[in-house]
């Protein structure tokens, strides 16, 4: 899946200031409240250095461009403006049709046609969001690194990935405290407390549990040491059942979401070196449910029935971005 | 990976000929070719009756309505309309931002702030597909189903799906004209004309060629009878070979995309029962990208180098909709 820029925590911030300013009424400076007056950009011209990102999916585009570099000392400053088109409004939308839209045929066959149509103002309605004066900060962060696929033998796991991971020493204390119950005890869905074949099931952060849209749950195995799917043989068997098994039954008594409506799967690379398992809601395009990271669990266990020593065996293919310390070792092992 | 009404097989025809059209230049009943004159809608009235499908994060909404009561017998009849929002065009932006667009303040903060932009007419063009007259397999087609995951043994798909689609008689007529450049061949990328190993790389529907990324190109491959992945053997490597690095290179060279910026995958079940390819750009969430639905063709070759009656032996997953009859079937087959 996509490399996706989490939602900066200042955006969210913005929103609800931006509520709390529109209810107060006060006048605070620099804080203006939407009026129907029309109004300029905070700055004059835009020279795009760089499109940060951009989602034709998505109709949206992230642009940094220098401004105002005809006043001052004449090296402009930095602004990002982001542009995203808007969703339909069925009413809009019904109006549009039963009166007479301004259509040019792109082509017609049968029962099929397509068209370019020019709507009414209402309709081409573009959110824009700025950012001015923009930090290197701001551009970092909502900068979409390039992926890279990359195929990774077992032997590349063992004589560069792995070094690399330990050469970084992350820290996990956080997966020990919770199967620990020193933190997140009162969130805990289901938990098998075997040390070696037990696991917790928990929501995962990215859901806040008002929908089951977007249902998402993690199980992380209470035994430590197995640091991703690489590290799995038939040993682990007895734990990854309980675990497909346990865990859908537990959503199902909690949820009433039945197994056939979850998608179980664990993510190579993962985030974290601690093995656990995501289950998703169906419908809801996960981020990471993607071929090039996702591994059904279903699967991974039936791997390990035909073959003990699969995931040490086979290569396995993930993405990283172009700034990934582990994407240049990777490429270099494949120099002659 | 959410449930996408697949494109109706009816579109590439209608994309075949529309092409065909163009090129022969005659005037058959029915086609017609995009000009720059405006048109009309081809019904009057558009009375809401459903909204079929909706995604406010696609910007998309599939809407079924009763046209043409006015006329007739006074019943009307039934249309389906799909609106889309369209991908931002950087130089049309860029222009817009160095100008003085129609802006209205929603608020401002800090260094942040939110607007309401009304474009010039080229960036509001919403592309619109009318499907008139509609029948019930189009609503039904279009209409977002709730979806079941399924485990299909290697007896199932004997058993059950093969028999089940051979009742269907589907047609793929459309593939052949393609492949026997009757339609679609000014479309062709690339082509290895061998009639057992060969294939055509083709830009898919989906894409619109305006940007890469959200590129898009399927390989469909000469030989016929090859339904799915399921009739896969070691007697296709050659072919399965050629596509993934001959496709590639052709991707290369027209396009400049290396190959691990692109995720090269097979659907099972697929759209249609005629073997090809999909080439994704790495970055774009293709829809079918997801796990439950995309094969890694690098990973295909190598199940089939490992064991050759690999895709006949295992148990694949794939997704189903409510109202599948496969759906039922397959289910029915679990009972003890």
């Amino acid at each position: 899946m996509a490399d996706v820029a989490p939602q900066p925590k200042r955006k969210r911030e913005l929103e609800a200031e931006g509520a709390e300013a529109l209810s107060t009424k006060e006048k605070e400076p620099g804080i203006g409240n939407g009026t129907s007056a029309f109004v300029s950009l905070p700055f004059s011209g835009f020279k795009v250095q760089k499109v940060l990102r951009e989602s034709a999916r998505d109709k949206i585009i992230f642009l940094h461009g220098k401004v105002n570099e005809d006043s001052g000392d004449g090296h402009g400053e930095d602004a990002v403006v982001i542009l995203e088109k808007t969703p339909f409004q069925l009413e809009q939308v019904a109006e549009l049709l039963t009166g007479s839209p301004e259509l040019k045929l792109q082509f017609s066959n049968d029962v099929y046609s397509t068209y370019h149509l020019f709507p009414p103002r209402q309709l081409s309605d573009i959110k824009a969001t700025v950012v001015y004066p923009a930090t290197e900060r701001h551009l970092q962060k909502y900068l979409r690194q390039d992926l890279h696929l990359l195929r990774e033998t077992g032997e590349d796991h063992k004589n560069i990935t792995l070094p690399h991971l330990e050469s970084q020493s992350l820290s996990i204390q956080w997966v020990y405290n919770i199967l620990d119950k020193k933190a997140e005890a009162d969130r805990i869905v289901f938990e098998n407390p075997d040390p070696s074949d037990g696991f917790v099931l928990i929501p995962d952060l990215k859901w806040n549990q008002q929908q089951l849209d977007d249902l998402y749950l993690i199980a992380i195995c209470h035994r430590r040491g197995i640091r991703s799917i690489r590290d799995l043989t038939t040993e682990h068997l007895p734990l990854l059942r309980n675990i497909l098994h346990q865990g859908q039954e537990a959503i199902l008594q909690r949820y009433q979401v039945a197994g056939d409506r979850l998608r179980i799967y664990l993510h190579y690379l993962p985030s974290y070196y601690h093995l656990h398992v995501h289950f998703t809601a169906l419908g809801f395009e996960a981020p990471g449910s993607g071929v090039e990271r996702a591994h059904l669990l279903a699967e991974v266990i039936e791997n390990l029935e035909c073959d003990p020593n699969y995931y040490q065996r086979r290569t396995l293919t993930f993405a990283l971005r172009t700034d990934d310390p582990l994407l240049r070792l990777l490429q270099q092992a494949r120099q002659p």
